[in-house]
């Protein structure tokens, strides 16, 4: 295959080596909407099963060796979580980042940090604390916060005293991290709150970390947008500011659609890395960013939708490798708008799938390996055994 | 109270009699979002709960004499139906709309009516044909349909053929509709559907009920419009159209987030009571609209949540009636927007509530209802009376 | 260049040559924002210099015959239109959709055949005749109508009676067509008009048509849509109606941005198109459609942004005819959401490029017209002729 | 008229007298849309009319004793700027916030103080210097900065590049600000620009405000949100950071649309007063907040349009200074959803123009100041003398 000339192609590979996504363990199990869950006999439900899945993920892409871990989903309240952290060594995979839980409960009804109730909020941190100790124990050095927390109606609560809970119990959790721990502060404009949500935007999620401290950063899901956001300008601005620590991936095209990665506009997905890239090839260094994805394919089968989402990932990656940063500069500096945008346009219009497959073979993977996955049987294997054990009934929306 | 001079008090009350607005049964049920339900003690779980809470709203509020039914959750299959209406009118209320439910079953995980599966669509037309029966059997006149059905992904099937399907449905459920029984087609533009929902907004719902026949109009759910959408455009459009068939009412800031009508955009409620009203002044006669509300409050408690979106919606059209017809008309013939404006806004800036306590006053009913249901007490009864057979767990997510 | 093996590249050439686009005469011309306009020295002042600049065009990308006109800024009255055709003729194109004007006069200020004046009426509807007089004369077969008709305050007029003023209308106009002419009805949900828009979405513009008659049908302007509308849903939609008119095409990120075309999102221009291909796929035909460019780049230079314009289009068109119409069927046969998706997929992620240069070198075309136009001086050629003759200011704001 | 029997009437009134508004001296002549202006004959052209007409507006309201004024259309160069403040003191107002123009020049074609080229960087810091100087000399304390900086195509421009040369200009422009002036930065998501708007958020207009100094404040510009996007949060979050400088008020449907303020949301409007007064009410004091209008009424005559929007703003301060603040605390202890936003809906309802005519009367003002002007024939008068003097013909889109 053609890649354009001056791209060397031992650096692409290089970089390429060095991108790591991390895929999520809740990304295997039934998910739905609130009108229910279409359930799948191959999905997952247990911890063991979650992580079987994740390898299987990365033993077809070569490019998933860690797994976020989802703390009341995937820990039983007394097991021990270094087993946990075993179980996936055994399986060619590591934990990835600690997930903590403050919505689920009912008592979270009104809120968890920012509860007006003191009792719950020391619950909620409590909670959190306890993911640090988690983290610890099972090797993680991400703690990735996102809170449901918001509320419903106009007056419903005081919206400055819920930030003061929030900057509170954030520097709590702050200061019990471990120097090797990072944090990572989630942001979405909506849901399950629908009047105020209290980290609602990246601004506010920037506002948090800082208050917090040094070592919290911003998470951006990239579903998480009031409708004509130009995502890739966060990005770059976070990245000026010293304050990106990782992203959730996933795809939208109306509200937090938790579509895969790249279904709906794959342009902004390759706008987003090439900000990315642009900024490394600058600092002539990797930025420390933490890749994940966090989607909820309820139509497709899991892993199929994740070894999907993983080689969408890489292809863009890959397409954000071949700007020519040269011929962009100098388009710039000549106001030359048509040319500076072209040079983005020739990198995205590069077919990159047959050198991405010479680039697996040489890895000992499979050149499509979406291709070869499904002609593995194993998602039809997994419904046989699975089948019989789901109790979950999908739930009725009333 | 002071209301404008020419407004004729005995009109004002004679047209808010004729406005009943129907509570739905699964309004007073729990409901959640895809994160889970936070479960209410007093919320029903029986078709006899939801019949009394909707009798107890109609008790207070005096113009909910009806209920709409869900057939899925409110009618045991192989019950009679009109025992169901037995009990409701001798708790003082009637059956209402009937809307079908095929979107729960895990059959129709790609579609109901537009599957590309016969069986399936075969299956959901007899779904609806059943839905007539039990209609006519309850003495309803309305069959609501809402259909889940669309795509998550490019791709995934033929807009068009699903779209002929749709048609050929409809159709067919129209055919078998007795006269006295009209059909009500709904839009959304998304969710549970992400890429491509069948029925996708009001143009779409026209055409459909076009090709459905005669008895086919439109329903507007305030919250199934994408963001900026001038709702009361579509009304008065649909209206002129001869196609206005209802309404579900609800209130959103974001999605469909189904929060208590008017919560968020009282004005945007008076404009859509305001294009009805001066309609009707025109034609000198009330226009057939439904007037339903469907909305999840799940963190309000379920009557009083219900009560004040009636007292809401009450409140709304009163005003919307004291607009002045005459006085808007010649401002309109002179080009005077900031007059024709100030009419409106004249009329939504009156504050209604003390006429109408004296107005509830005449007919017996106390002239603030939400302060005299929560001084009941009912709802304390009722979650002491039904707490314990709660068996829904909230759900999870994953 | 490698296509997938299953293509047959003469029936994709022989389809491409059917594929014509028309650029705007007015998209030659300096254009801005209500902040003013940012002059171009080479941009067009006269019809003469715009048709000279749309045959540049076309003698770049061999795909653009005709030229849309506008009849307010390239016809002067009392001028003889059959004159421009000549011209255009001369020049190697012709006369496309012709476009009346009855939004820019200060008499429409509230209006133009919606205005409660009846004499505004007349004058607009007067208008639109002349224009149809001047297609005759100049052998054009569509009448383009867009209205900036609406109102910018609740309140402000009579939405009803504004659609009733249309309908008559736009049936005035329709019955003074001659047979050969077609009128295109566009739509717009807001801007110049804040509050509502007369023909505000496909829906308002399908009932306009329907009730002017048989050859009246909608134009779609892709950048004329509220946030996250489908608007390739509408195109299968419209099609499946037979109301499926013509395009204006262009794109956005948050309004009616009118950017070059497949700008922001290529990936929805290629789904747009696949619903077009398909569609003519089933019917064995191509379908009548007609392909207009409508956009305002006004930092991009005038020809290089339409060639731009024009070479994405004949991409994106290229890419959806590579889709493999017999794998989607089966995949969607099968419910496999991944696979039906994979298809589209794999046709967007081909690099069609090469093969298009291959196509047009067999057509004596330059295989990089916009290189090779760039290459040319030609802008710089007319910099310098046209530089002297400006007296646009660029306006100020207040 | 009846207030709330807990309501301190002379609190509120004491309150009311300190809400001042700020016009905008642009706001009193003819602007449009890219599609033309339409043409009001009683608009000002010169800044002597400017101010006579903000004056009358302040004649009327009693409550706009200053005009915001524009330094490319209000001062002539080599003027003496103390003649304009000593022009509106004879007139009864003073000169406010001073807002500098870097994006009318061909010369700001890609940017200002983002320019890519350091000579026009350069220019744009001169210029914002300049602006400094003017509000020294006319004794203002606050510079308004609006950019229009930004891109139209992906690949225009480095952003990150771009950010650092804003943070540069601002501290810059900060550093040259003597003691007692303020520096306002406003935020907008998109327009003119459309791609990307180097200060797009609030979030943006923190960093930067930060990066410039201590007395950088965010300006809250009521439509310049992306759809959805819930301001009065945002106002909270910056009152809260010590951060909230100001507004530009108006109202929006869509985009940025400028219509008067309180005609499309007024229940926003009320919350936003509320989170204020709230504050203000926690603090017992003021908070320092500069409050300006900015919109752009072209169908609408002018100070009509102006005082309609004072005193729409009077009104909806006043109902947020009638939220009972003690029984909203006790709703939210209680978790009472229903109760607290029935405190706010309850202000909401409660009709303040009949209290609101008694204290106009009682400060010798009109009690209708609306419908004082209207009789009293000045914009008659206006438009027979300034109508000769129109130069200005609309212009043209293309």
């Amino acid at each position: 295959m053609k890649l354009p000339v001056r791209v060397d192609e031992n650096e692409l590979a290089a970089r390429l080596e060095r991108f790591g996504i991390e895929t999520p363990s809740w990304g295997y199990a039934d998910t739905g909407t609130r009108f229910g869950k279409f359930l799948q006999d191959a999905a997952a439900t247990t911890i063991d099963e979650k992580l079987a899945d994740a390898a299987t993920v990365h033993e077809y892409t070569g490019c998933c060796p860690s797994v976020a871990v989802h703390v009341l989903w995937d820990f039983v309240p007394g097991e021990d979580p270094p087993a946990v952290a075993r179980k996936a060594a055994a399986l060619g995979v590591r934990l990835g980042a600690i997930n903590p839980n403050v919505f689920q409960d009912q008592c979270y009804k009104f809120g968890s940090v920012a509860h007006r109730d003191p009792e719950i909020r020391r619950r909620a941190v409590g909670h959190l604390l306890e993911s640090i100790d988690i983290g610890q124990a099972v090797g993680s050095g991400l703690l990735s916060l996102w809170f449901a927390d918001g509320t419903n109606y106009p007056g419903q609560a005081s919206i400055r005293q819920r930030k003061r809970w929030f900057q509170d119990a954030l520097r709590q959790v702050h200061e019990a991290m471990p120097d090797g721990m990072a944090m990572l502060v989630e942001y979405k404009p909506f849901e399950p709150a629908f009047y105020h949500t209290d980290i609602a935007d990246w601004g506010m999620a920037c506002a948090f970390a800082r208050h917090a401290g040094p070592r919290a950063k911003v998470l951006v899901d990239t579903g998480h947008h009031l409708p004509g956001c130009n995502i890739e300008h966060i990005v770059a601005f976070l990245i000026d500011e010293g304050l990106l620590g990782g992203f959730h991936f996933n795809d939208r095209k109306y509200a937090d659609d938790d579509l895969t990665m790249g279904s709906i506009d794959p342009y902004q997905l390759f706008r987003i890395f090439h900000e990315i890239t642009a900024a490394e090839q600058e600092a002539g260094r990797d930025l420390d960013i933490a890749y994940m994805v966090d989607q909820s394919h309820n139509l497709k089968p899991k892993i199929e939708a994740m070894i999907q989402t993983v080689l969408t990932a890489q292809e863009h990656f890959a397409k954000a490798l071949l700007v020519d940063h040269g011929l962009l500069a100098t388009a710039r500096q000549r106001d030359d708008v048509v040319l500076a945008e072209q040079v983005l346009r020739d990198a995205f219009a590069t077919d990159v799938r047959p050198w991405l497959a010479e680039y697996r073979k040489a890895r000992n993977l499979a050149p499509d390996p979406l291709a070869a996955y499904r002609d593995s049987g194993h998602t039809q294997r997994l419904a046989a055994e699975r089948k019989g054990r789901k109790k979950d009934e999908g739930a009725s929306y009333a």
